[in-house]
């Protein structure tokens, strides 16, 4: 997506440690159109899978999954994070390590917003190792739902988890795949 | 707002604490619809208001925020929460108690996002003691910005905080008020 490229590229900001920052139009102040055709084009890419459902993780992908959802008119369901593993047996679960935060977490859906019957897009603003998405694919199966695809905002390429994914035959669509970025210069290219 | 308040009387679980659950369509679960149909609502009660700009807090306040900022035309900036209190001069910040988890934050928005030239609309999920909006007011008036009003999905009437902003003649419309709820029973009543 050329346009989400452009605004990375004049906006974004490389942090040590892998962190690109962008705060100015996506993960603290959100430019309303932008978002608007992210949301758009995820419908175009996704049109045809027969999406029941959207599932993120708070905080950040909702702004993203909500949007998405009103060009597919289905519900979102965002996972909600909780630092203590769970043994309720109302809810699914699957323990995450954020890379980003050096911690764990456990990712939680109840079990009445998810279910066999759900042919469900994955969406998040980031990927990077995929960890998240991992954890939402672990839930996904133990709901017996259908992974229809993971459509990501910006996929981190050199950190590997898109890849690990299609090679396990996954649609990802990500909007904008970072293949390199350099903390020092502030440069970053894309795929 | 009758959708809503037919929603939150069918789906809505009063827990002790005065907790109103409505994850089924707002705060787990998001039913795309009834989102789209509050944010419009915002815009057609604060269209005059001549808002430059939607603020809210993470994580909840996002979804709601997005959607009216789509009918308004502009950007959001939602508040960041720290645990610890923030020194930085990049920031406004304001301390927050939360009552619903008895602790306190750090809400925190950088100086970049918010100026005097804004007018703010501040969007919630729900309003209770009203300690989230006071924060915010605090940071508007550290930026210099203008309170065009403050939108909430769900009032919590009987805990006051709303009253209280109306008193300091803040415009407030709340599209579900909430006079009494009663956790034994599950009856809720509106204003």
């Amino acid at each position: 997506m050329h346009l989400l490229e452009q605004r990375i590229r004049e906006e974004g900001v490389v942090k040590k440690g892998n962190v690109l920052k962008v705060d100015s139009f996506l993960n603290h102040r959100i430019d309303i159109r932008l978002l608007d055709a992210i949301g758009e084009e995820f419908h175009r890419l996704f049109s045809d899978a027969g999406v029941t459902k959207i599932v993120t993780i708070e905080a950040s992908g909702i702004s993203v999954a909500v949007m998405a959802a009103r060009y597919f008119d289905v519900p979102v369901v965002f996972a909600k994070k909780s630092k203590t593993a769970q043994l309720d047996s109302d809810v699914y679960s699957a323990r995450i390590h954020s890379f980003t935060h050096n911690n764990d977490y456990t990712a939680i859906i109840s079990r009445k917003y998810l279910s066999s019957e759900d042919t469900v897009l994955v969406i998040d603003d980031f990927l990077a190792n995929g960890e998240a998405v991992r954890g939402l694919r672990e839930i996904l199966r133990e709901a017996g739902a259908t992974l229809a695809g993971v459509g990501i905002v910006i996929e981190k390429g050199f950190q590997g988890g898109g890849d690990r994914l299609r090679a396990e035959g996954v649609h990802v669509e990500s909007l904008a795949l970072v293949d390199s970025m350099n903390a020092e210069t502030g440069e970053i290219s894309f795929r």
